[in-house]
C-alpha cells in the first residue's frame, strides 16, 4: 500500500484503483444494458483475457442484424514493465516505468446510416517508479461521428457532455470540446471526424477525487447523451444509397483509429489484446478512389454542416 | 546541374532523375497493360495531380467487377522543403534537408479469392542539403498476399523474385527475402502478411548504374511473377464462404498499411496526395471480432501453410 502524491494530494493507491475499477465495470454493464435494449435482438459476448505482464480484461461484443451492427465494450486493467511510446511521448521523464492502465472502451457501430457511431472511453494511468513517488492521470471523452445529421441531435449531444462538466467548471467543458476537435481530426484528410464531443488526457491538476468524480460524471452522460438518438433514429427509412455512402465513411473511421488513436496505438503498443482493440474497427467498410458527394445531397451536408467546427450548445 | 558521390561514385543528379523518371513512367505503363489484359474489361482511370511544394503524380487505379476489383498504379515525383519522419528515423543528420522522391506504388485486389493480392513498389530518394554532397538511395521491392495459396503459385513467384536478383550477386536474393519476411509482418498479430517477396532500402552502395539497374530488374520481374499467377487462378470457381474470408483476409492489408507501411506513412507525412496513396486500401472490408478458421478447413492452410516463413524456392 503506498501513497500518491501529485502536488495535489496524496492517496492510497491501492484504494483508488479498487474504486476505478468497481466504477468501470459497473459502467461497462449499463453501457452493455442500454444497447442490448436499443438493439432488442442480440446480447452481448464475453471474452475474460489475461495480459501477459498482469491484468487483463473483459471484453464484450454484440452483432447484431437488427439495430446495432456491431458494439464493443471493453474494460482492461492491465499491468506492464514500460510504458509504451503513444503515452510517454510527451513524458519523456516515464519511460521504463511500470504502470497499470484501467479503462473502459466503447464503440457502437449501428446498421441504420441515420443513427451515427459514437465512441467512448475513459482510463486511469498509475506508474510507479521505484524510489519515486507514484505518479497517475486520467483521461477519456466520447465524440459522435453522423453519417447523416441532425442539427437537434448534434446540440443535444453536446449539450449533454457540457452538462457532464458542469460541476467541475464552466471552462471544462470548452476547453475539453475544443482538445476533441483538434484530436478527432484526420490531418490528410484535412477533416474532422465527426461532430465531436469531449476529449481530455493527463488530468491529474484537480487531485485525485476530484478527477475521478469527473470521470464517473463523463461516463454516466455518454449513456444520457448517445441512448435518445438511438432510439429516435433507428427506424428512419434508408436504401442503398444511404448505407453505400455509411460504408464509404466507415473508412475515415478505421484511417483515424489506425493512424491516430492514441488508445489504440497504446494498447497494440503495450501488448494489449488486439482482437479488443481493434473490435473498434466497423463489421463492413468501403474504399473508393476519389470519391466526392453530389452538390446539395444529403451526403454533402455532412460535409457542408456538421462537420466544419461548430458551437453546438 | 549537380553532382552527387556517395562513397562509391559520382553522377549528375539531374540526369539520374531524368532516367529513372523515363523508366518509372514506361514500367507503369506495362503494368496498367497487363492488369487491364487481365481483366479483359475495365480499364485505369487517371489522375495527374501537383504536390503543394512541387512536382506531383500521376495516379492510375482501375475498378471492375470482372477479374480486378480494384488496381492502383500510382507514379509520383515529389519535391519537398523537409524529408519525412518516416524517412529520417534512422538518418537523422537528414532532418530539414530537401528531397526529391519519385516512385511506382502498385497494389491490385483481384475479386476471385484464388487470385492473391499484390504490392509492388520501387523508389528513389535524392537528398540536397546545403553546402553538402548530395545523398541518395533506392528502395523497393514486392510481396504477395494470397487467400488461399497454392504451393507452386508461392514457388513461382519466389523464384522470379531470385531471378531478379541474380545478377547482383548470390546473397542479394537471401538478403531482401529476409528483409520483407521481416518488414511484412503484423507484430500486434504476430502474422506475416502473406508469402513476403523482395523488400530493399536505403541501398547505395553499389553506387548508382548498379543500383538504378537493379529497380529496373525489379520492376520487370514483378509483371512476369505475378501476371501468370492472375491468369491461372482467375478462373477458379469459388462461393460466398471464400469470398468471405477474403473480405475478412482484407483487413490485415489494412492494418498493415496503416499501422507500419513506410511508403504509407511517408507519403502522409509528407502532405502527399492522401487519395493516392491509400487507393492501396481494398474496395471492401470486413472485420469479424475473434474469428479464427475451422482446424483442417482450407482457410487454415494459410495459416499453417503458407504464412510460416519458408524458404520458396
Amino acid at each position: 500500500m503506498t501513497t500518491m502524491k501529485t502536488g495535489f494530494d496524496k492517496i492510497d493507491t491501492t484504494a483508488a484503483v479498487v474504486s476505478v475499477k468497481h466504477y468501470l465495470l459497473d459502467l461497462q454493464n449499463r453501457i452493455c444494458r442500454f444497447i442490448e435494449l436499443e438493439d432488442g435482438k442480440a446480447a452481448f459476448l464475453e471474452d475474460k483475457w489475461e495480459h501477459k505482464e498482469g491484468g487483463g480484461g473483459l471484453t464484450r461484443v454484440l452483432t447484431s442484424d437488427n439495430v446495432i451492427e456491431k458494439a464493443g465494450a471493453n474494460f482492461s486493467h492491465v499491468r506492464g514493465q514500460q510504458l509504451p511510446h503513444a503515452a510517454t511521448a510527451r513524458r519523456p521523464e516515464l519511460a521504463d516505468s511500470a504502470f497499470q492502465a484501467l479503462g473502459v472502451s466503447v464503440v457502437i457501430h449501428p446498421k441504420n446510416p441515420y443513427v451515427p457511431t459514437s465512441h467512448f472511453n475513459v482510463r486511469f494511468i498509475l506508474v510507479e517508479k521505484e524510489g519515486q513517488a507514484p505518479f497517475w492521470w486520467f483521461g477519456g471523452g466520447f465524440d459522435l461521428t453522423p453519417y447523416y445529421g441532425f442539427i437537434e441531435d448534434c446540440v443535444h449531444w453536446h449539450q449533454t457532455a457540457k452538462a457532464a462538466c458542469a460541476p467541475f467548471g464552466d471552462e471544462v467543458y470548452p476547453k475539453f470540446k475544443k482538445w476533441a476537435d483538434h484530436y478527432f481530426f484526420l490531418k490528410h484528410r484535412n477533416e474532422p471526424r465527426g461532430i465531436g464531443g469531449l476529449f481530455y488526457d493527463d488530468v491529474n491538476e484537480w487531485g485525485f477525487e476530484t478527477t475521478f468524480a469527473f470521470m464517473r460524471s463523463v461516463g454516466d452522460h455518454y449513456i444520457k447523451a448517445y441512448q435518445p438518438i438511438v432510439a429516435k433514429r433507428k427506424t428512419h427509412p434508408y436504401g442503398k444509397q444511404q448505407r453505400d455512402f455509411q460504408l464509404y465513411r466507415r473508412g475515415r473511421y478505421v484511417e483515424f483509429n489506425l493512424l491516430y488513436d492514441r488508445g489504440t496505438l497504446f494498447g497494440l503498443q503495450s501488448g494489449g489484446r488486439t482482437e479488443s482493440i481493434l473490435m473498434s474497427l466497423p463489421p463492413l467498410v468501403t474504399w473508393n478512389y476519389d470519391w466526392h458527394p453530389q452538390p446539395g445531397s444529403e451526403e454533402a451536408a455532412l460535409y457542408e454542416t456538421f462537420l466544419p467546427y461548430r458551437d453546438w450548445v
